[in-house]
């Protein structure tokens, strides 16, 4: 079994509302010292085969198709054994 | 500047329906080899300060406050420089 962790970042040109709104509510609690807050996801995908490099290259395409939309977020994903 | 990459994940007990949903779209996609997917958020804050001490503790204070809801969820991060 290999575990494949994802991170799917919206790329640095895109606005992120949904960061922006952390931003202002974390001043509004009095922490003044936060410049920036950008959120993504975190997907972590468990798939059923030893190979790591037919892996690499399934995970990959799951990316592209589906879990990733590449024209506004970029991904990175390390693979593991477990 | 401190950069500090927070992830939050559903606990283990905790359905993921978001994951579950992933999961058979995948499948109808024909990844049969996908065992399971569970779907968390990935938060970069930069904050405006250079001691790592104090930027531990007012990290870990905002993710108790308001990043994270702790009756379900769990949190680790990572501070650097940028």
């Amino acid at each position: 079994m290999i575990l494949a962790k994802i991170h799917v970042t919206l790329k640095a040109s895109v606005l992120d509302p949904q960061g922006s709104a952390v931003t202002k509510s974390l001043h509004a609690l009095g922490y003044d010292e936060v410049e920036d807050v950008r959120i993504g996801k975190f997907l972590e995908v468990k798939v059923n085969t030893t190979d790591k490099k037919v892996a690499e290259e399934r995970i990959t395409e799951m990316c592209e198709k589906l879990l990733v939309n590449t024209v506004i977020e970029t991904y990175t994903f390390v693979l593991s054994e477990v």
